[in-house]
């Protein structure tokens, strides 16, 4: 049992950022009941990939909900939709803007049945716009919020960042603001709307050069590996990979050059300060990178771990796997699907004392809660069956 | 006021990750009362941008909260810890794992004080293995979570994601899980301790590399600004600037090729279904770049404005602070700091209908509430003055 036990959400989330708020929630003790359509549900259920014919990505992202499949255009459905609602917390939705209003279960229309619901919705780019009519794709959200254009090397143009930032950074968003709600809620009785786009969510990203530009008209664009602050805080090739590494100050800069054997580089006025370093950070790196070459991973841990420079080999996804930083804090779990068997996931990265996320729960089948909720809001065998020849559910 | 009204919060944090969950705190009526150094105060004051000789940056992350100084080495200064502590209800921090505790004022210490007291904090890399003892460097955990192994294009080597994801997630998250603790505390009159690195924070978001590896033995790296799962999904060069668009499925990729008078490539085999469009995306990106070449990204826009097709110009800093979409979600602020004057900000992308953010207070400058807390703590002025003097506080 977890902390959001009785607490009950209807979940109209589809792809990734809605179902990773509602994944949350649920790790959490909620009770989720997810809303899919009846030909074939959530599209995530289409994507790889898939092990025994079925999508472990569905399966991660919707771990320890139920399901229940309906046809939202239908009025028998949608009287379905609001006999969930009638004593539910939180409904959920991550469609373009007005796709739940259009079939007549907005926020006016839930509100309606349950005066204190949540109502909380992740759009791509919110209400206003020419782009608000466009489902929210993360490549597109990337670009338009400005990310894509300081992620990445000068040389090459403006670069994606490589996992679905504009979803899981959005998604966390919502579940905040559910939170916030939720509490404004147990203390005034009170609902509300939450509304979140991911446009906005990936532009709180943006703070520094938005500090930059309007303070000192600086427009930072992307800068690769390096940092604006200090000097050397690069990634260096090496013999067997990479490595990354900060110098952030003087005494670190003088640790450096005395582990890499580098001491004439400590009389070099150009490198004497962070603020030197910075300005010649090129030169620098020319110097630095034949160095580096002929190092390995290994050596150039054994050389900084009794220093205070934090330094780490580039790992890839096999080595972070049996990492002892990541095996440490559990950020691997395995969940026993039914169809897929045993499935590896991605961890939960906040560690409570007093609360334990619930991460052992499989995700549902097409619609493997329908009787069962059915059943639950006082619908009939009969009912169900006659539903069922309809396709209502 | 703030729905947060009433919530005590003793804010140890520096630099960017704590700063910027306390900030969202203090954003909803929490009293948030930042404990600085004396020297200098939290590290952030010495960095730029600057502007009337004051930091942009630690106006930015610092807004609505109060300052006091004091040395926390000291008898003195840990008394007046204790006695902010006695009626707070959270503590939070994000010193490298220990710190606090080596000064006698870590979780079991405070516990002492305020048995319900929330503990919440962030370290790079927890409290297992040889990198526990350094500082979180952001590009040192990019480096060692994996991220930095999926970011960027297959030829340029790993990339850092140019915005410091590490501290912005790993902040959110705390946050949640302080909220998580101040429920459970609602319910059950007990304190915790929240704990959340930024190592785990940033590996979530390789959930589908590590599907994609254990479910199918493929191990996903970088791949530049294209897309897992569809084709043609990409950012490319127009005469002006760069476009980033996504086609999704069949019916858009008709749309795609109608609008942009490409209806011979309708034809080929190995373009017309989703699959084979990704098998081939190489060929299918060579054939496009000179037909992209010759637009314009306002001759883009208006060519895809009537069609589902999702397609934004990447959009630098100078565009975004008139972009119209951000400007609608009031996602630029302007606070009126009394130091550096009309001071734009990030906006908040979460909107509540019931409860608004307090956006319009500035950081405090050094040490600004420190007589005014310790007054309100029941020391007198003659202590105060005396503790000044001593460099206490």
């Amino acid at each position: 049992m977890g902390i959001l036990d009785g607490v009950k959400v209807i979940d109209f989330t589809h792809a990734y950022a809605g179902p990773f708020c509602s994944l949350n929630l649920a790790d959490y003790g909620a009770e989720v009941i997810k809303v899919e359509r009846i030909d074939g549900g959530d599209q995530a259920r289409t994507w790889g990939p898939f092990k025994n014919e079925y999508s472990a990505y569905y399966a991660s992202f919707n771990r320890g909900k139920k399901s229940i499949t309906l046809d939202i255009a239908s009025p028998e459905g949608k009287e379905i939709i609001f006999n969930l609602v009638k004593d539910a917390d939180i409904v959920c939705s991550n469609f373009k803007a007005g796709t739940l209003e259009k079939y007549g279960i907005g926020y006016d229309d839930m509100k309606k049945i349950k005066p204190d619901i949540i109502y909380a919705s992740i759009s791509g780019f919110g209400t206003e716009g020419f782009l608000s009519k466009f489902a929210a794709y993360d490549n597109v959200i990337q670009a338009i919020s400005g990310v894509m254009d300081v992620n990445g090397f000068p040389e090459k143009g403006p670069t994606k960042i490589g996992p679905a930032i504009g979803d899981s950074y959005s998604g966390l968003i919502l579940y905040l603001g559910i939170f916030i709600a939720y509490y404004h809620r147990l203390r005034t009785g009170r609902g509300q709307k939450v509304d979140v786009t991911m446009l906005g969510s990936l532009y709180t990203l943006l703070e520094y050069p938005i500090l930059e530009y309007t303070n000192k008209g600086n427009v930072i664009s992307r800068t690769g590996n390096t940092s604006h602050y200090c000097a050397p805080a690069d990634t260096y090739k090496v013999k067997d990979g990479y490595i990354a590494l900060t110098v952030r100050n003087d005494a670190m800069w003088e640790t450096f050059c005395k582990k890499m054997s580098l001491l004439p580089l400590l009389e070099e006025k150009d490198f004497q300060t962070n603020e030197n370093r910075v300005a010649n950070k090129q030169r620098l790196k020319e110097i630095l990178l034949p160095i580096f070459a002929e190092k390995t991973m290994g050596e150039m841990e054994a050389l900084f771990s009794d220093t205070d420079i934090p330094l780490s080999a580039v790992i890839d996804i096999v080595k972070s796997l049996e990492d002892p930083h990541l095996v440490a804090r559990k950020m691997v779990i395995e969940v026993n699907d039914p169809v897929i068997g045993p499935l590896k996931l991605v961890g939960n990265p906040m560690k409570l004392s007093e609360n334990q996320p619930i991460l052992d729960i499989p995700s549902p089948t097409l619609g493997e809660h329908t009787s069962d909720i059915l059943l639950s809001l006082g619908y009939t065998e009969d009912e169900i069956k006659q539903y069922k020849e309809n396709k209502v559910v």
